[in-house]
């Protein structure tokens, strides 16, 4: 179990827009990755849980835009989880560019799970996991 | 000018993921794309700002995740802009499914600007729009 | 039953990359959506038949690109299915900017079909379809 | 001075899309990345380029998808230069998934450049390095 992780990425070409730097969205996509990467590596396979009808779904984000990463940039995406509720957890997730160690991106997100027949759910191994953090 | 603006768009399959759902990285898209239509529509063009080198640069987003768009929803994007400080502006954006008028997201786009120089800028052109839409 | 099908489309800025034009992998998304559209108008819903575990699949792309949209260009593209064996479809398209009927891509688009079972397949409905369009 | 690289990636649950697989478009941009990785390995940088105005466009892409990554794949990005006449060039790439070395896709991507003023331009460095690949 990892009370918090880090993954390491690289800004891709094709992920910057016409300003030159990465498109605002893009980050989400590197937020989502981390958030996946950290559930797999505590043993929680989103793509398998969604293949059993269990879908865990983001409810809110904040995103706080601090500087943006531009073409060859070098960052790692720290996420840490956080039970907020019976059914509710939270990720603090932060992107820090290498080079320096600015912090580029603060992102709160915040979600829930629902089971194949749409009621609120939280698998098990998610459960523990949250327990685990805060013990 | 507009004080507001509505924007009518459809999900496209690619836009989903393997959860069956619009990902959530792509209601971004949707948002920057209602933004820069509304800004089109009182005659400020982003490509052509970034160009000049002026950049319109968001700090801060909230998004409020209410329900799914699936593949061949209909949905309208419903964005206002307000003027928050001197030199920072806000977009408020809700997306509604038109089969039912469902609310599916809310959003808040804080965002300021920066001229070719790296400077807290806001072009001529934006403040009278938003000195129009407080009017 | 159309034997052909125009989609009309305008680039959205998050779609242009640093080079100031649409990324070159933005023109897969825009052909497929006019494919699924295509589709859709003849009844043949791509998400219902994946829902049902038969994916049409795409084997081949061949494209030509032969001039880059950017931001606020509006475009059609034109999209025609040919059946070319037993088993195995070709869509034809075209994307032409509207402003000046330039064709900036052309694209041939090879594929098949596999049910749930992982075998060859093409549902009854677009076996049909193609035979009305060599009619 | 590599005569052809190879890059390691993995999929991302975001690139995937409701049939459950990477999508199409998305291995357009696994191959650019290589590319450009291949390129920046060689001393040329794609975005530095196009700052200067020098674009390197692609004129036309073959992909042949031979079977489709899914979520928590590991693949491999084959790339190899290739001087196909004075002013163009040709990338050959495959795709190769990690566990079972299966090729997922082949590519051939072929492309010239363009100089600030629109004229067909290949930079200096480009011509030398596909001089050395021949030699």
């Amino acid at each position: 179990m990892q009370k918090s992780a880090e993954l390491k990425l690289a800004v891709r070409d094709y992920e910057c827009d016409l300003q030159g730097v990465v498109n605002n969205a893009v980050y989400q996509n590197y937020l989502e990755h981390a958030r996946h990467e950290f559930l797999k590596g505590n043993g929680i396979h989103f793509a398998v849980l969604a293949s059993e009808g269990i879908n865990l779904v983001v409810t809110r984000i904040e995103l706080d835009y601090r500087a943006s990463l531009v073409s060859g940039d070098e960052f790692v995406i720290q996420t840490r989880l956080e039970q907020v509720s019976r059914l509710r957890f939270a990720f603090h997730q932060t992107i820090i560019r290498t080079s320096d160690n600015t912090t580029m991106l603060d992102a709160v997100v915040t979600g829930s799970g629902v089971n194949a027949s749409g009621k609120p759910f939280l698998p098990q191994s998610l459960l523990a996991l949250m327990a685990d953090m805060s013990a």
